[in-house]
Order: C-alpha cells, then sequence, then structure tokens
C-alpha cells in the first residue's frame, strides 16, 4: 500500500498504548478521531482493557488482527519507551506498514537514547515498517479529518481546511499554527509532525506533500536540516509542479559558533550555511514565526521573480500612518516604493486619483468602492511595480465587507497583493482568506512576506563542473605553495612564487617582494612571526628572512622548516576572501567576503551552495557591502569584477574532486586588481586530516 | 481653568460642524460621547439646523453660549478648512480655552496649508486659546467615559479601561492601538491624536500625563520630532515621577539621507539622532507595532537597569519549539541565556527540577502549578539573570486559568516577567493583563520588548560642560588648520603641523612626512590630488609637493592655494572619525566611527546628544563593532580606549561654545595608538557658512 494513504489516510488506525482516561495525553488520539470525524476503524491497544471509550480493546495487535481480520494500516504508540520497539516489532509481524511513534527517551534525550533510537530503527527496517518519530506529535489530515495525534489544538473546533500543508519538527507548532491560522480563516491541508526523523524526514514528507492533491503550499518549521540531499530534491520537485516550499528556521543567533581553524568556517556557520541551502533549491525563508501561516496565499500559484532592480511597491492606503508602518520596514529590507510614470499617472488621474512620485496612493475612506478597485486594478497591471500593498484602517474592523470588498473583488494577478489591516479585524482577514488573498496582522510580518517574495529563488541549475584535469596531487597535510597549486590548477590567477632555501635562500624574483616561513606544521604564519612583507631589495630580504625564522624557531621550536616562501609583493584597489568548505549539513560551499579584521566583524559575507556559474558569483558580489569599494561607491577606481567572479566559480570547482577530499580551503586574500585578480595566500585542510 | 481639564474632562463640549447625517464622519463625536457614557453637555454648532441627533443644536457658537450661560470647555472643530480660522475665533470670543481642531488642508499639505496654518495659530494667540490639531483625531478620556473624537474604534463596545496613555502622531493609530490592546484584555487610560501639532505638541501633552493620576506609563507613536526640548523636559519629569515613556517611531529607513558635506552628516542621519535623543531622556524604543502596548506591563513600575554584561535570561517553558522562537531573536539581538549558579540549581532540584548550564528550564504540562509556580518564583529571586521569560504551550489556549495560574500567581518582581503564549490564547492573554504581567502574542514582540526593557536608560545626567577658555576665534570657513587648532585647544591631541609656504616649502618638522594642500576653497583635498603621505626625506617632499600643487592646480584652477601642509607622519593601532553636527530636531550629538570607507558602508557608528561623560564615552566605544580592533580582539593589541574616550567628550565641548556657532565637526581620522591618540585632519563647518 503507498506510505501516503498509510500516513495520512488510513483505513484503519492502532492506538498501542491506549488510555481510558479522558484526562490522560495517550487517551486523546481515539478521542480527537472520532470527534473530527473519521471514518476508519480504531483499534486501542492496552493489556488490561477490553473497551476503551466505547470501542472494543485488545491486549496486543496480534490479538487485534486476528480478530478483525482486516489488516491495521497506522500504528500509534505511545507506549513508555522500553516497550515501544516490541510495538514496532509487532507491526511489522502483523503487517501495519507505518507505525507514528509519540513515545519520547531517544536521540534526544543524549548517547543512550541514541543508540536506542538505533535499534529501534534497525527493528523497524527489519520488520518492513517505516517509522514517524519517535517523539513525534503525529499526523493530522484536514480535509479527511483524520487526526492521529496528541496535540491539544484538536480539544478545540474542528480547524478550518485550507491548502497549506505543514512539516514540523517542534510538535507543539502545529498546534500553533492550526490556532492562529483558524483565528483568521487560515485552514490547512496536511500537518505532520516528525519529531527525531529516525526514519521518514522532513525530505521524503515534502515529496509526498508534492503528490498530494489537496496541498498547493509547503511550509517548514525547522530548527535543523537532517536530510539536506533529501529535501533539496523534494524542493526541486515541488518548485516543477508548481507548489512553493516556505520555511521558518530557528538558530539565527548560533551564527557562527562552532566551526574553526579556517576563517571560512567561523565566518560561515550553520544558519548561512542552510540559508544558501534553501535559496539553491528554491526555498523561501520567512524570519517572523506568523509570516509562515500568513504568506502562503502570497506564494500559491507564483513562482520566484529573478529581478535585476530593488524591488518596487505600489501602496494605496486608507491611512498614513498605517501604510508608513509597513513601507518604513520595506525600505530597512532593501526594497522601495513605486516610481509611477507617466502613462501610469495619466491612468490613475482618470480614475480622480493624483499621485506625485511618491510611494503611497492615498485614498480617504470615501473614496472606497469602485474607484479604490480601478487604482488597485491598474496597479496590478502596471510595469511600474513588481507589488502591490493595500492598507486598510478602521472601517476593516467595523465594516469588514465593505472594507475589503474592492480587494476581494481585484482581478487575481501574477503580481503578489499584500494587505495590511491596521486594526484588530479577524473578520477582514476572514474575507481576505477565504479568496486566497494574502492579508497581515502586524506591519512586520506583512514587510517580511514581501522582503521573502523578493528573496526566493528558483532552484539553481548549474550542472556540476568536471573535475579539473592536471590537478596536482594533494598531500594530507597542503602547505601554503601545495595550495596555491591546486588553485592555480583551478584557473585561479596566483602570485608568482619560490621556495628559498637554507643556507643561501637564493631565489630569482625580483622586488619588492614578501617572504613566508615554509612549514607543513605552522597553519597560522603571522601569528608565529613568519611573515615580512614589501622587502625591497636582497639586503633587507637577508635580515629580514633572519629576523623572521629566528622568531619562528622560538614560537615553535619543534616545527621543521622547509625555506623560505617568496613571492612578489602585490598591490591591488582590495582584498577579498574566497572560502570553501564541504558542510557536514548541506555539503560544499563557496563563501566571498571582504579581507581584513574588518570584514569578519561585520559578518559581511556570501555564501552559495557549490556549484556555482558566475551570474550567481556576480549576485554574491552584490550581497558583499564591503565590496561596494570595488563596484564604483563614491567613484572610487573599479575593479576587475568578472576576474574575481571567475575566481569563486574556479574555487566552487573543489567540489567536483573525485571523492570530495578537501574539507576546507580559503584564498586570503585574494588581491582585486582594476585588471584581474591573484591569490596571494591559500590554504587547503583535508578531511583526512581533520581529528 | 486648568488645560488638563478642558482637553481630556470638558464640562461641555461644542461640535463646531457637527452633523446630523449618522453616516458622516462629523456626526461621530456626538454619536461616540453619548455612546460612551459622556456626561457633561454636548453643544453642537450647525448653522442650519436647530436639532442634531436629539441635541438642541446651535447655528454659532456666540448664540450657544448666550442661550447656555455657562462657558464651554472643549471646542471640536469640523468645519472645512476655510471656516476653521473663524471658528477659533468665536471660540475666543466666547472664552473656549481649547479647540481641538479636526479639519484638515493645513501644513501637511504644503506651503499654502503651511501659511494657514500660522494664520491659525495666530488667531488662535490673539484669542487666548489653545490648539489641539488642525489634523487632529482628537482626544478619548477611556475611565472618564469622554470621546471628543471621530476616530471609527469608538462604533465598537466601550474599550477597557487601563493605565497606559497614549499621544500620536496619527490619529488612525489611535484606533489600532485600542483595538489591537482590547482584544488580548489590554486597556488605556488618555489617547491624544495631536495632528499637525500646531500648538500643543507631543512634549507638552507627555508633560500633562505626567501629572495624571490615571495615567502610569506613557506610549507615543512618532512619525517625527517637532517639540523636542518640551518632549526632552516631559520625559524627564516622567522619569523622576516613576511613570516610563515609550515610542514606537517611525523612519528607521530613511537612514542618512538629507544631510551631507561632512561624512558625519551622512552617517548620522535623522532617525539615529531621534535615538540618541530617546536615550537621552530615558525614553524607551520599542521596534514593533504591537509591542507599543504589550511593553507597558513590562515597563510599569519599573525603571532602567544599568547592566555591566549582556543581559541574562531565564526560560520556563512547556514547548521547546516555542521557547526556541523567543531565545532565538534574543540572541540576535545580544541578549544571553542564564548560567545557573551552583546554589540556584540547588533550589530547582529541590523543586524537582534539574537544569544544565542550558538557558531553557523545561516544565512538562503535568508539572504546572505548584512546582510551576516555585521555579518561577526561584527565578524571579535569583542573581543569576536580570529577567524570566515564561513560554506557555497549547493549554494557554483550552485552559487559560490552569494555564496561567501559575504565572498569574507569581509575586511582582522589580525583575521584569515575560510571558509568551504559542497558541492563539486570548482569554489567557486576558487573565495575564488584567494582573499587570506582560504578554505577549507573537515571540517577536516578546523578544522587542525585553530588548527593548535593556535597551532604556535613565536620563543622561551629564551637566552642560562650560566654553573652553582660551579658543581660537574661528573664521566662517575655517580650515584643517583652524579646525585643529580648535580640537587642540579642547584638549584634543593633534599631530604637529607646520604651514609650509612657497616659493622654498620650508619647514622644520622631521621625517617621514605628510603634505597637504592648504586652501580654504578645497573642502576634499584627496580627491583633488592635494595630499601626498609617507615623504622619507627632503628630496622627495619636493618632487613629491611639485607633483601635488600641479594636480590641485589642474583640479581646482581657482582655488586659491596657501601653502602646504606637513604633519608628522603618525601610525597607530586603529583609526577613528569623532564627530559632531547641531541637528535641527534634537541639537548638538557627539558621533564615533572607525575610520575609512568599510565603516561608513557598514553604517558601523554610535551617536549620543551632548554633553556626554566619560563614562557614556567608553559606552560609544563598545558599541561600536569596528572598534574590536583596539577592545582586544583576537589578541590584536589594545588601543588607549581612555583617551579615545576623552577626546569624544572633548568634542561634545563644542555644543558649550557661546552662540553653537559650529553647524558640523569632525575628526577623520584620529589615530589611536597604544599610548595616546592624535588627530591628524579635522574639519569645521560654521553655521553663519551654510547656504
Amino acid at each position: 500500500m503507498m506510505l501516503a494513504q498509510a500516513l495520512f489516510a488510513p483505513q484503519s488506525v492502532a492506538l498501542i498504548g491506549a488510555s481510558g482516561d479522558v484526562a490522560k495525553n495517550t487517551a486523546r488520539p481515539q478521542r480527537f478521531l472520532r470527534k473530527h470525524g473519521y471514518t476508519g476503524r480504531i483499534v486501542p491497544i492496552n493489556p488490561t482493557r477490553d473497551e476503551i471509550l466505547g470501542e472494543r480493546a485488545y491486549p496486543t495487535l496480534a490479538a487485534a488482527c486476528d480478530a478483525l481480520g482486516t489488516p491495521v494500516e497506522h500504528a500509534f504508540v505511545m507506549a513508555p519507551g522500553d516497550a515501544v520497539e516490541r510495538a514496532v516489532a509487532d507491526c511489522g509481524a502483523c503487517g501495519v506498514p507505518l507505525v507514528s511513534v509519540f513515545s519520547d527517551g531517544f536521540a534526544e534525550t543524549g548517547a543512550a537514547g541514541m543508540a536506542r533510537q538505533r535499534a529501534l530503527v534497525e527493528t523497524a527496517r527489519a520488520a518492513g515498517v517505516r517509522l514517524l518519530g519517535p517523539n513525534s506529535m503525529g499526523v493530522i489530515d484536514v480535509p479527511g479529518g483524520v487526526a492521529i495525534t496528541v496535540n491539544a489544538v484538536l480539544e478545540g473546533e474542528t480547524p478550518p481546511s485550507g491548502s497549506t500543508s505543514v512539516v514540523s519538527q517542534s510538535g507543539t507548532m502545529l498546534g500553533t499554527l492550526i490556532s492562529r491560522g483558524a483565528a483568521r480563516g487560515l485552514g490547512f491541508a496536511k500537518l505532520v509532525s516528525v519529531g527525531n526523523e529516525a526514519d521518514l524526514g522532513v525530505g521524503e514528507l515534502v515529496d509526498l506533500l508534492v503528490d498530494d492533491a489537496d496541498t498547493r503550499v509547503i511550509a517548514l518549521f525547522l530548527e535543523t536540516l537532517r536530510d539536506a540531499p533529501r529535501l533539496a530534491a523534494a524542493a526541486r520537485r515541488a518548485h516543477a509542479a508548481g507548489k512553493p516550499v516556505v520555511a521558518f528556521k530557528l538558530g539565527r543567533s548560533a551564527l557562527g559558533e562552532a566551526m574553526a581553524r579556517s576563517h571560512t568556517g567561523a565566518m560561515a556557520g550553520t544558519d548561512a550555511a542552510i540559508d544558501a541551502f534553501f535559496r539553491a533549491h528554491g526555498i523561501a525563508r520567512v524570519e517572523m514565526l506568523e509570516t509562515l501561516i500568513e504568506i502562503a496565499p502570497l506564494l500559491d500559484g507564483r513562482t520566484p521573480v529573478a529581478l535585476r532592480h530593488a524591488p518596487r511597491v505600489a501602496v494605496v492606503t486608507t491611512t498614513g500612518g498605517g501604510a508608513a508602518s509597513v513601507v518604513d520596514r520595506l525600505g530597512v529590507q532593501g526594497l522601495t516604493a513605486m516610481t509611477p510614470s507617466p502613462a501610469l499617472k495619466e491612468t490613475l488621474a482618470a480614475h480622480g486619483v493624483r499621485v506625485a512620485d511618491a510611494p503611497i496612493v492615498d485614498l480617504t475612506m470615501a473614496s472606497t468602492g469602485p474607484r479604490y478597485r480601478a487604482v488597485l486594478e491598474a496597479l496590478l497591471a502596471s510595469a511600474d511595480c513588481d507589488a502591490v500593498l493595500a492598507v486598510v484602517g478602521s472601517s476593516a474592523q467595523f465594516h469588514p465587507d465593505f472594507a475589503v470588498a474592492p480587494i476581494v473583488e481585484s482581478p487575481r494577478a501574477v503580481k503578489p497583493l499584500a494587505v495590511f489591516l491596521t486594526p484588530q479585524a479577524d473578520l477582514s482577514l476572514k474575507r481576505l482568506a477565504e479568496r486566497g488573498i494574502a492579508a497581515f496582522r502586524t506591519p512586520e510580518a506583512c514587510a517580511d512576506a514581501l522582503s521573502t517574495f523578493f528573496r526566493w529563488h528558483a532552484p539553481a541549475t548549474t550542472a556540476q563542473a568536471t573535475a579539473p584535469a592536471g590537478l596536482p596531487r594533494l598531500p594530507a597535510q597542503p602547505d601554503e605553495k601545495d595550495a596555491l597549486a591546486v588553485f592555480a590548477a583551478l584557473g585561479v590567477p596566483t602570485v608568482a612564487s619560490t621556495l628559498a632555501r637554507a643556507p643561501d635562500y637564493a631565489h630569482d624574483l625580483a622586488y619588492p617582494v614578501a617572504a613566508k616561513v615554509s612549514s607543513q606544521a605552522i597553519a597560522h604564519k603571522t601569528e608565529a612571526g613568519g611573515v615580512a612583507l614589501n622587502i625591497a631589495d636582497r639586503a633587507e630580504f637577508e635580515a629580514r628572512i633572519a629576523t623572521l625564522l629566528a622568531a619562528v624557531r622560538q614560537a615553535r621550536p619543534q616545527a621543521p622548516i622547509d625555506g623560505v616562501l617568496v613571492q612578489r609583493m602585490e598591490r591591488g584597489l582590495a582584498e577579498a576572501i574566497v572560502g570553501y568548505r564541504d558542510d557536514p549539513l548541506v555539503g560544499p560551499l563557496v563563501l566571498l567576503g571582504v579581507g581584513g579584521t574588518l570584514a569578519e566583524l561585520y559578518h559581511d559575507t556570501a555564501l552559495r551552495l557549490c556549484p556555482i556559474d558566475e551570474a550567481e558569483a556576480h549576485a554574491m558580489i552584490d550581497a558583499v557591502k564591503g565590496l561596494a569599494v570595488i563596484r564604483g561607491y563614491r567613484n572610487l577606481p573599479r575593479g576587475d569584477v568578472a576576474a574575481l567572479a571567475r575566481t569563486i566559480v574556479a574555487v566552487a570547482r573543489l567540489a567536483a574532486l573525485p571523492g570530495r577530499p578537501v574539507a576546507e580551503a580559503e584564498i586570503n586574500p585574494l588581491i582585486i586588481k582594476d585588471e584581474g585578480v591573484v591569490a596571494v595566500d591559500a590554504l587547503i585542510v583535508m578531511k583526512e586530516s581533520l581529528p
């Protein structure tokens, strides 16, 4: 039988560990199933009762299956920790294809729980059973009337049906989203609490929802990623099927913590990596919790747009202060106001509305109705703006039908339309929700949604690069010279350099030069006193490498020294860092930042999943504020942005090496000149050398 | 009679331009006054009716006053634009002390309207009448049952009474705040829509509210500042009276636009200036609209705390995902989680609760009740944390009394307690509001409120510095040498420098030196090719100033050149910019930023109102991210932070010059060394020289 049917639409559900005490959580699934209209068979399993809440109960699943003669399609396990594995084995023996495990005490509790979870998964695999959870709150199919869950939200009225489905790593959040949605007329289709994702993960569930006829938008509540490749593939299928995927993810403030060694790791951080993952695979990301539900109608039926300018929003409002409270936030997020063309001005004037080059079309209450609708239609049809924001004042509270009528009657457009209601106006929110129009309770969520829409990208389509030919073999611990050679082979211009050896340290480079100690044992040469810059001639060279070598020998007496790496002294307009990291969650990433300490302090970096193409590399360059200095800021001389873009693409090709042996790498600094770029220092860390 | 009584509690209200057509806005005040229990006399004025909505109406105010024999205390003018001035004059003639003008068409419409507004104010002054508005939606006193307003929110039920009063520059926002507050049990005392503030402004109204017995917290909705000195004084009185003042202000994204010339202007911007104003005068500022109402119980009865560490928040929750959604935002805003001491761990263990060094005390539903309350009390009493956050899951929706009982019963503490409810849980919000406990609808507003609380400062108490003695007289257009002399007189160490003149450009400074063209006509010397750095000896000096002078003569052929300013070449650990600006809205400001182009790109500056003391200067240094490089970041050598602080205080003394002649000034760069600082370039722009 199909997994989706067992999960969302089983003909029969066994409740293992069901209780007859209505005050207990373990009585909830049975109560909820009946209360919300489940028409299939409910099979309570309890060793000591033969009847529970009016249903025939069985001591074991086997007994139930024997008695019933028909298979159970979904088992919900609420038994205590130790009994879970046995229950899953029983399910396998009885041919139950899917088990949802509410019981906790597994991976979320530490090492012992992790071991229990592994054993549970092995048992399930051996028994041919798919697992949701453990530590899952279960599954709800609102249109289907199936509520296999302990979530207390179902104590209330049956929630409204909708076309947004939810996959959540927090079980409580299902209730949060349902109750908040219901209060404003926003319903859901299917909702799944994934728990620990021991077997069924977010990715596979999204994949199921892509094929679900009731689902038009897929919303994710995430705390981490456990199955990135699967989610990536599912998100791409969703995009192809015209089903937007949107995520709220916790962990913004855990930025740049765990990882270290190279600056790339320190600057990238897990949250930024997941952000890059979302972007690469077409997942929109909201910043605020309620936006996750409110944005659905804005995304539904729309696809990401690729603008070459800051998104321009046209605003129609009956209240200046209310509109400003959204527009101010839009501005902070880089969106701009529409500048109307003469043609649009004329169209609006024909409806008796005069606009300046101002962002806001202010219509007093009196002019709502036909005129309001005409203005809205003109803006939705106009090429002067990329989105329309309608703000409604107090009339939304007491005259919902009147206040939102012209908005409700507006034609559905490709261009997004967002509505913010300034008062508490639940009925108006419902009217808009019924018509699939995105309406927002707060100015901040409204701005968040519009900003999210324009940050949303179609899945990246760059083909994986082929492994570069003629790449030098990398030792377990590459030194700077090895690293520069690899980058040169990848196509990055690298500094002219040569290894000068004892006793005379001869070299054939023209002055001025830089000198750096060469030792596989010393990763941070500057800290060890092993770098001398701007050496003007041979005499200075001899004096300064003597000082340098003495300093290094004092700082790192045990480190074997190969010699001194002599490099041509390079100058340019700016310095950048180009990094690479094979992230344990999302895979290979390429990073761009400004060189130097300040850039690190400001976390001013752009991060993308590999591979990337030059267009995306240019987008990265545009995303790094500090690189404004080479983009023509304040008439500063322009740097060779094209060469920088080629370099980023080249560094990302590290992901194409057979076996992906590189853990981290960086060019720091890459000198950007008015013509060309040159890598003057580089670092590569191999996976096999990591502890 | 007292202004406050006339405004909020008049015995009689004249409605000038009242309509008998209930569908019209101009009928609203009369309907609202009656509907919401006004017990005084209502006097509709309408030239063509002798009865309106059941009240005796009069053709003119004079006729009404003659007939009534008692004075009208408050007139609300809804007459069209041209009739307003006459109505105000009539009010004066009849002894009405206060007129609220709803009519629009004044300063908000441009130059002609501005002139009309000036005329209106003159008429009012001459007539001895105080004005609220024009373009004001009026006044509401909820506990007093007085609603002299057209705001549609009063079509609904009488809103709940509370102890928060509101002064708003947006009339619609009164309805927004009232309706949203009512939905969660938060009431208001007095609410005023100030309109154009032609006479009565935000400052004077706050001042009235300080003396209002019903008001405990004063909330401001602002779009600009029109009477900064008055608001400053009122906010300080409010602080002294123990009444917190909190503002939501639009205009974040208008940052750094209008002002130019010196970089200070470009970097500071109006919104940042108003932020500095709020800080200096003890006004808390929220970032999100709903926080403005939800934060009131958090501020009520509390005063700003001055922490020497990042604020530590303890979290008690029944849902991990819900708590994380707040904590994640707190982390982004620089708040940290509590690390419990052994003593606190022991106290909690005595209640059966084990905590790790983790931020979150996770109590399942089962443990709510007495244990929950005990944990809450222990945290509120503990020195390990500065605030407590309680997060309640789905039980808040269906069992409000049970779910929030332990929170409602917790003792009121000096330490702030914030509550976030994950589901839609209006009844729980009401229960908490009734007990004066701060409860939040969204995780973002909850984090915003806690963050706002810890950003809130007591009014600065630095005495105005005295004018420095022996200050050189400043010409109308000071050049670099003049500016450096002024800063030296203020106590800032400045670079050794001398003016070298044609024909031989002799000077007595030791090499290496820098050379800069000296010309009052050239503000941006670098752009004109007029700067040469790192000159090693006399030969190089002669060669390079020849090049320099040729470049300047080509770039600026008309500029008179005094000679070449020769300065000792200074090196340090970092460069800063210290700026000064006499802001038209808030007065003299001092700015600190990192020197160089990057700092400008990142808007990484700290801004304070003058005067400041060294403690506040140190706070500024800590607030500039880029200055981490002199604060010991990554073991970099520490800069002389104390000397930098003294310099900031010295620059702020420009505000003490008699007549405040300086419009803008900056030291850029100020070189920060391991010992001492030195100003190597400076600029002063006098007000009289501005166009």
